[in-house]
């Protein structure tokens, strides 16, 4: 028996379209067993499972020999058994039993891995170069995995670019038009918002949004915090390729703006081929965090937010786009727009660098 | 604040497709109101709405900002509001108002707008260029705003190119086959049809079929004018690109055609895609027409011949045909085809000169 | 009226990918009567009809003048009339009427049609040089018309390449894998199995296995036979195209193999096109034949076993693999393929030279 270096093809010709040196959320730590699930990222299908030591593991989901799924396949123990012929697999990837015949394995019989890391209750898989791997990419949000936190978790497939989605977080005007039966509040709510962005080592992009000493627009909002005047801050940080997490925060007029109010969120995006997108989000609250009714609510509020409006508005955008490269098109460009053009010129640079 | 003449980006590239400087039918003057309708013709989404002074107007469907589907957007007196970041229209296509920060409005947010008119009940788009906007091209027919006729209006979205649909027109010889259960009558009844076409200025194409004294084919016809024999015209008038009209008549023998009973229609054609069509039709009689019985029975009657024998035969015929080009697959022409065939050389023609 | 050698155009551009001088089973006899039957070989759309004299014919489906599908004509005595515009076509593809106006018959108004042979119950059509037809190439298999075998018939639609389907046929060796719960027993009970292949005249392929002296892995098996040792064997005979049979024999321990149990099948595959096949499937039994439970069991346990796991598990690794080619792919091979690498390359050898 034998192994070497020849990897089985891969199904990506990725690397113009995807940041491949990057990680992308594969889903939430909590969801994976010791039962396969099959994913696709960066229009390569990959086989996601935990074994008995607990640790999970990442390799291309095509069995090397005919290309079966192996996440219709069999965990036992650390290995990983292929549902159609039975060829085993060790978590690195190597075919270490041919149940047949003299059991011979030929060199091809090799899936290839990918880095995998568990932070933030999420599972971080690494699409590109293993020598190229750096956690630095990834934020560190204590609230994630904090008991002072109250979390609702939630998975979106979006049917457009990945980029689209984050133009979408990027530039969050659209709230008043767009949301302004959920979470968006009404354009004449919004009159005094400031909006400011940069640009900070990582790199990371900042977009940050500022409105002084009102009374907070969403209902459901005061209805947890009351009708009385706050300053209101939603500051979302870009990550490439595609972490985003917004924090907002409802304090006292001109106090401190860590008092109050804390409501954040992250927007982890994976894209599955150019056209869908894996969209796993998050969202927190410091306040009644016990309260497993307002949980319920919060999540039906996000999810019909996400899930009946932004997804078919992007989609539509999408659809009548024709293409995935929204430059191309020359849109009209706004000022509120800036910060979705910047990220997209990082995001473009570090693909033609990579 | 600024406009200039730079236009968004239109999806259509189809000028050797399709007759653009023409008019299209987009849908009748009484479904239009203030909540705007999306509706692609020769592949370019546009949106249509009534605005508050009760004309039509047509624009570009998708918004230049991010390409937004703007039938989902509001209309606001006679102005169009997009559903995405809210970047207001009016009906000419001048972006009017951007609501976020500063207000700046670059010189790209701007809609290409389209010529329409509203006669014969019907919306009419032209697709080409507005300096050769011509309305001689549409026809007469002061049945369809009379009094003294009773219509059944429709429409059917066919899942084939828009020239298999007037082949199906101008060649009513499939009646006797393809719609024997419905309006066709028997091959049998039709010993004796004469065929005739010809052209006349516009340009006009005719195909006119004439059954001298006999007895309707049809049982529903012999409901409202007796087994008595009769003299039965037929006459198709096709222009350019895809406006037609029948012209049915059944009058006493020997006696002048305006006569007896008159079932006069349109079946007005919009390319949606190559490979898809949008046909509406409308028919009325000159007889019974108080009786919404019979309303309802010729409405179901022509649906089903429409929709259940001409629209799967046509979707069949495209789909074995595997092109959209019917003359590329040498067929066999028969003398029935001819005036089909002519229509197709018109429109060729046309289309070429453009 | 005339006809000459004009032939209306074919769909398919086929004779890279398939094999055209080869049978291919379109049916069962016993489902052929004068109602026209569409089906798509090779990428190529026949149409099947059995006229008065009882033969079977084959012909192009669609109608050379407008390309409607003749399997919604009508069957009068041994001629098909097209269901559009009621051109008549005789058994050999000659117009013989036309309806309309003079009656002309163009010389483009012609049928290919195919040569058709019934034996062992089947259809087979021949898609390519009539000159070059041989029966030859079909197996002589008594069980499936005798009188001492009770015949289960089937038909599954497999949305993948056919070459995938003959692979799956000729490594047997998925069985304990992807069959464990219906026929295929478990990787331990098959312990001891050997298999053997070879090449004959004809071409034939074979590919054999053989379980000496061990009672029978299959539970409903040993419900007709006890649970006594035996020797099992599985004998699998492909022939060009796509002609595959197997010969599964349970006998008494060193006794001769004609003695015992006999349970042969056949395995007919159609490519309907490059993505999917056509696949018809007869299993017998020699014991038990007047049992119409068994029967009914039987039927079952193997639609189970071919709808439910084998076409699911081909029609992902298709999906997966993005390409009708697996070789393509360099895909890990092992022993136990070298089956069906071989018919592969037999069958790519016979394509280049047609």
């Amino acid at each position: 028996m034998t192994t070497d270096t020849i990897e089985a093809p891969a199904v990506s010709a990725g690397s113009q379209k995807y940041l491949l040196d990057s990680w992308y959320c594969a889903g939430w730590s909590k969801d994976l067993t010791d039962k396969p699930i099959g994913i696709t990222i960066c229009d390569t299908y990959l086989v996601l499972f935990r074994g008995k030591d607990g640790a999970a593991s990442a390799m291309d989901g095509r069995c090397p020999h005919r290309f079966a799924p192996l996440d219709k396949g069999r965990v036992d123990g650390d290995t990983l058994a292929c549902p159609y012929h039975g060829l085993v697999f060790n978590k690195t990837g190597e075919c270490i039993l041919n149940p047949h015949g003299a059991g011979i394995i030929p060199p091809r019989a090799r899936l290839k891995s990918y880095p995998v890391i568990e932070k933030l209750g999420t599972i971080w898989v690494w699409m590109g170069n293993p020598d190229t791997v750096s956690s630095d990419q990834l934020p560190n949000l204590d609230w994630m995995t904090s008991r002072d936190y109250s979390v609702v978790w939630g998975y979106l497939k979006v049917d457009a670019n990945y980029q689209l989605v984050m133009d979408n977080l990027l530039d969050l005007t659209h709230a008043p038009f767009l949301h302004a039966e959920t979470v968006g509040g009404k354009p004449e709510d919004l009159v005094g918002l400031t909006h400011e962005w940069k640009t900070s080592p990582g790199p990371k992009l900042h977009s940050n949004y500022f409105l002084a000493n009102q009374i907070h627009p969403s209902p459901q909002i005061q209805g947890l915090v009351g009708d009385i005047p706050g300053d209101l801050r939603a500051n979302m940080t870009w990550r490439p390729a595609s972490i985003l997490d917004l924090d907002i925060r409802y304090s006292p007029p001109g106090g401190p703006e860590t008092d109050g109010l804390h409501i954040p969120s992250v927007h982890f995006l994976a894209p599955e081929t150019e056209h869908t997108t894996h969209y796993y989000y998050a969202l927190a609250r410091n306040v009644e965090i016990s309260n497993t009714e307002i949980d319920e609510i919060t999540a039906v509020m996000v999810k019909t937010a996400f899930a009946d409006e932004d997804e078919p508005m992007i989609r539509a955008c999408q659809e009548l786009m024709g293409t995935t490269d929204l430059m191309s098109l020359n849109p009209a460009i706004l000022q509120t727009d800036a910060a979705g053009v910047q990220a997209r010129r990082i995001l473009k640079k570090q693909i033609l660098n990579a």
